[in-house]
């Protein structure tokens, strides 16, 4: 069964139940529903997508993705951000068509007037410790490993646990394998960590990790295992409200404190967890990757696999990572897999270049993975999926 | 411990870090943080709410909220919605005052040269079936029952099964309470159904039905339970996407057929899940009000409990459930609750009223609970907070 979001898709899944076409909606809350509007997004045979927006009333109207060519840097501004302009038609819709693009899921927003905004008719939505996206998926000749397929289905937990480090109720999603009910031993667990822009929720609800662990276990390419996903922010403890995403400088001690001192404990008390070094993993992308290399290479005995996806790594890393390069036999002895990937594009991609250097010439044993793109949702998918099934071998 | 989301709430937070506000954040990604802005809303100490959008180049913003009056209603036109014009300063600024505002979590979203967009620096999203919106919580003296608590916590899963009715994989929410992994005996149900702006999500991310169980169940009032929360749509079944919302006409039939013979049996196989019709009650909110009836009073020996909030039933409610009432004392003697609940300002609400009469003339046993207010998400948060400490006693 091929899964693909495309309105072919969409008048297959309607046909399936007998009917030629979406039917007119049913009344709604006594308000009414609003008329029917073509898609706000079209992924085309050619994969080519059309983004139409109806914005009669508006002067400026401009699409935002990564998957758009930034302008050319100028010297010493920040980096502009990758744009579109789209046109308006007569009938009041803005539209734009972009790509070829890859199979893959993609975010982007419309810029109205200058103010940044989600599709207000797509419902996969991005949602983000500060803002949200609107995603959509170019759907590949056949499912792609963070597609949903018919396998076995783990279960996402949304669990609440207080955190005696921070002092206040947090949530954490934990995925478990398919069959964890039934089974009877511990299993490994891979701590995953989310980026700034994300929360607790984004490596299930943009990541996919579940699907993605899901479609590698039932190929056997991947050991069934528990996924801790926590919230990297020692603040905005109770509900994300707007700012409290910002942490302070020592944020990422705060959630080392969190994470070693409550949600290790907290996971090996709920679930059949192992509390095995060689039966842990840390990993993490961007913020949560500087999170993975701070707390993993500070904490050999905890982790014995330790994975750097577009990390956050800045500066020198043997004087970031000091205690650790001063001992490069223990590292090898210990870690089983020091996995770094990054987008030869991403503004990031230095900082893993030096990490590798440095690794190299403390011949420090590690896998240096470059991808193609930059800071982008689209690889840290893949790096999952390559990451993953190295694994507690 | 208090849980408001006022900035005063936040600088009690950042204090109890040891930081007198809020530091400037740390780099991200490469690309920097967009520089810090005054909060888009602030809740202040007389419960009035002052919104901020920053819209330079936009030549009208409109705020939008069900908190807000809507206009008189013109003869022959649809009911316009309730917005309150803002007022652009010289600093880029919109803003707009509102309120005081009771004590509830609210949603809004903002109109920008007529796009309507969610508050783009606000991470609390109520994410829809079709549209978002951005949500907000005026706190009250106390922790609300809706509000996280320092009490144990359940948790909730997030489970994909294929549905054979349907067949296609489908997701979901199933909460069990605190206190679950430990326990051997079977628990009783509630079967949760979302309204049509929703997902399988919302009662949970919207409608906060984890935290407010928790909260019940610490105080005794009550029983603890498991409450199952699947997607109330037959299509749409894999992921959202635009205008996959819209079902067939005979989408609650299909619906029925997912719930009754797939959803029940797949918990009642996962979950320590009693099958008895004592043990399982069938509530819902709109849409889901509307399905709960339908099956509910079709299923008398598959319920014993039925709640309808603000439920989407509309006509002559003897000729809708002819069977069910034909036998007044069948019902009286099966079910052990018949709870109908809405805003007297619902364009729904004659519906309830026509219900709870015929039931009367039939000399049904029910309870009708109107409330003030209209179709609006704080009134089924309520609502839940009345129905279930009643079920399964």
């Amino acid at each position: 069964m091929k899964h693909s979001f495309s309105l072919a898709a969409q008048c297959l899944i309607f046909s399936s139940l007998g009917l030629a076409q979406p039917p007119a909606p049913a009344g709604r809350g006594g308000r009414g529903f609003p008329p029917p509007q073509p898609p706000s997004y079209e992924v085309r045979a050619d994969r080519t997508v059309v983004f139409r927006l109806r914005a009669p009333d508006a002067t400026s109207v401009k699409l935002n993705g990564d998957f758009l060519a930034a302008p050319p840097p100028v010297e010493g501004a920040p980096p502009a951000p990758a744009v579109a302009e789209m046109t308006k038609g007569d009938d009041g819709f803005w539209t734009v068509t972009v790509g070829p693009l890859r199979p893959a899921v993609y975010n982007y927003t419309f810029t109205v007037n200058g103010v940044r905004a989600i599709d207000p008719t797509n419902p996969m939505v991005k949602l983000g410790d500060r803002s949200s996206e609107s995603m959509f998926e170019v759907p590949a000749d056949k499912p792609a490993v963070y597609d949903i397929q018919p396998v076995p289905h783990g279960t996402v937990h949304i669990d609440w646990y207080q955190s005696a480090s921070l002092g206040v109720p947090r949530s954490m999603y934990v995925y478990t394998p398919p069959g964890y009910e039934q089974g009877k031993s511990k299993l490994p667990v891979l701590y995953l960590l989310h980026g700034s822009g994300d929360t607790e929720a984004g490596w299930v609800s943009v990541g996919r990790a579940n699907l993605i662990l899901d479609n590698l276990i039932a190929a056997g390419t991947a050991k069934p295992m528990i996924v801790v996903m926590p919230y990297g922010r020692p603040l905005a403890a109770v509900m994300l409200v707007p700012s409290a995403g910002r942490g302070p400088q020592n944020a990422n001690d705060l959630f080392a404190d969190d994470l070693l001192k409550d949600v290790i404990p907290n996971v090996e008390k709920l679930y059949r967890a192992s509390a095995k070094p060689d039966d842990r993993a840390i990993a993490g992308l961007s913020m949560g990757g500087g999170q993975a290399l701070q707390i993993g290479l500070a904490h050999l005995d905890t982790f014995h696999y330790i994975g750097a996806f577009s990390a956050a790594a800045r500066g020198n890393p043997e004087e970031a990572f000091k205690d650790f390069f001063a001992d490069p036999a223990a590292a090898n002895r210990k870690l089983k897999l020091f996995y770094i990937a990054c987008g030869k594009a991403d503004g990031l991609f230095p900082g893993s270049q030096a990490l590798s250097d440095a690794l190299e010439k403390h011949q420090i044993k590690h896998q240096f993975a470059p991808s193609e793109e930059g800071h982008v949702w689209r690889n840290w998918r893949d790096y999952l999926a390559s990451f993953a099934p190295q694994l507690f071998r």
